[in-house]
């Protein structure tokens, strides 16, 4: 922590040698993060600052300067676009943060937890709205739309996935619709703006679209992996907030279909109690094959992004990318 | 309620006789807001339509359509851009409800009171996506920066409140300069659009944006008093809630800056006490002449407003605009 507090954080060496090709252009576009998240208030300031510690993986970012890089190279507009995208990243994790009442995320206290409910709302709509601000220094319309659009649809997944909570006839199909919209959205855009703004052919923009959408549809299965079967203290943030709140995510989904028919009013009166599901729930989805059923749902999407950047020419930024969905599928953290 | 329900909702009476001039125009930008306002996911929609019955006054439409038309004609865009600044204004009262925890608002139960406090943070969070992505169908990126600077400005204002809770200490210039950016830069941002998107000089552009800053900090102050002297039916929302939170607005800034020193402890203790604050408070305001002196500076910020739009050329909407600040000096609720 103390290394974020100084402000001359730099991104970890692990993070480094994975987005390789553009760990240089990930440092300058957090510094555009670092210039832009400040106010002449200093009561504001050292919270919008503290927000800019929370991100972590900088996935979005990194998937927005690979695909440029992939296709041609990096600008200006790339770096301020890569601070946006993680800025908007940043707004929704502090918004999840209140809405799961976690206490820690990355090592850190969350915003809530430092201060609390209400300044962390408002915190997380001042990093939209400046997100969408500094969108618009951009010379078209096109980051706007493509950013506007995309959020949205990330704001309307989570809506859908909160109220499909204590739902548990959800299907896998839906459930993957919805975190194709709260969390591929975000990814597919952040793609969709570092191949456009390299100057890249529609039809190439389109696949590395794609490709950002699947990885990031295989991202979100792993995490809803690991909020059950995570080591809390590695992943520095607290597990079984999900279950906690009866979200169906496809652990759960897949143990409630496949549970015998006697157990199943047992298992979801046990599901309803906030601290006692994950006991009841692991030695079923073990004795199912649930871990192994997730993974390999999460491997599916994987190799369907890959599949989508096949065609295109072979460089370093693109040979990164073909890596990226092996990782997120291996983290453990 | 059951007018509002039905989905055919028409401007009241009463707004329509205000606003005259935009009347028409201010239901064809409802009708944009009624057609953007939806989803394909029912639940989402239901939630969604819902957002767009809290507004009430449309103020803010109401502005930018005078301004428009004080200076000009009201084009599509002009009805796109006074549904977006309504939608943003709907998702800044959706998170103060949750902030304030309040049950009522307009008569109308509060989203957290009929669902939650985490569907309210993302209904939020959608509408003012949504009306980024609106902005952004707009040909200039002129809408998405000048919305997209405004609503942060809003937001950093209300950080600075919150922030400001307990501190007894806070100046009334302090106080002003607060309300200027989380209510006055909304409206200064609504004037703006109307006549730039009217094609009036960027001089003429600049009287009117000045004209709808005043006039918001006029129309907080008067907000800010209603919430000490209001009657609850009448305004349809719970009342006392700012000094509930220690918030410090104007007449308790005044109270505290006037009170014999003997007194100033227990005053202090009583408001802290989330209840027992305005039984205390009420004597010393009447006795103090708060009510008067509160008055006076609204009144001061509404003489404000009109100076900035004395020179240009009259016409009916003009006209309207210099109704308003004595519309809003009167207002009850």
């Amino acid at each position: 922590m103390s290394q974020l507090v100084n402000g001359n954080e730099t991104l970890p060496v692990e993070l480094k040698t994975l987005y390789g090709p553009v760990a240089t252009e990930i440092e300058q576009s957090e510094a555009v993060l670092r210039r832009e998240l400040t106010s002449e208030y200093v009561l504001v300031d050292e919270m919008v600052r503290y927000g800019s510690w929370l991100g972590g993986k900088r996935l979005r970012p990194a998937l927005l300067l690979l695909a440029a890089k992939a296709v041609g190279t990096v600008n200006d507009d790339h770096l301020t676009l890569a601070a946006i995208v993680e800025m908007i990243h940043t707004a929704t994790l502090i918004h999840d943060d209140v809405l799961d009442e976690a206490q820690l995320r990355r090592h850190l206290e969350t915003c809530n937890a430092r201060w609390d409910n209400e300044a962390s709302i408002l915190l997380g709509d001042f990093l939209f709205t400046h997100a969408f601000y500094l969108a618009s220094t951009l010379e078209s319309t096109f980051a706007c739309g493509t950013i506007g659009k995309a959020t949205n649809t990330v704001c309307e997944g989570e809506l859908r996935q909160i109220r499909s909570c204590h739902n548990y006839e959800l299907e896998e199909a839906e459930y993957v619709d919805i975190i194709d919209a709260k969390t591929a959205a975000l990814c597919c855009c952040a793609c969709r703006l570092g191949a456009h703004y390299a100057g890249a052919a529609d039809e190439v923009v389109n696949s590395l679209a794609d490709y950002g959408r699947n990885l990031g549809i295989a991202f979100q299965i792993i995490d809803d992996l690991l909020d059950v079967i995570g080591n809390e203290a590695e992943m520095g943030k607290s597990l079984g907030t999900d279950l906690g709140q009866q979200k169906p995510t496809l652990p759960l989904i897949h143990v409630l279909s496949h549970l015998p028919e006697a157990h199943r009013v047992g298992v979801l009166a046990a599901i309803e109690d906030p601290l006692g599901g994950l006991g009841v729930l692991s030695p079923w989805m073990e004795r199912l094959g649930t871990y192994e059923y997730v993974r390999a749902r999460a491997r599916w999407f994987a190799d369907q992004a890959i599949a989508q950047i096949a065609c295109l020419e072979e460089n370093e930024s693109l040979r990164i990318l073909r890596q990226l969905p092996e990782f997120v599928l291996e983290r453990s953290r």
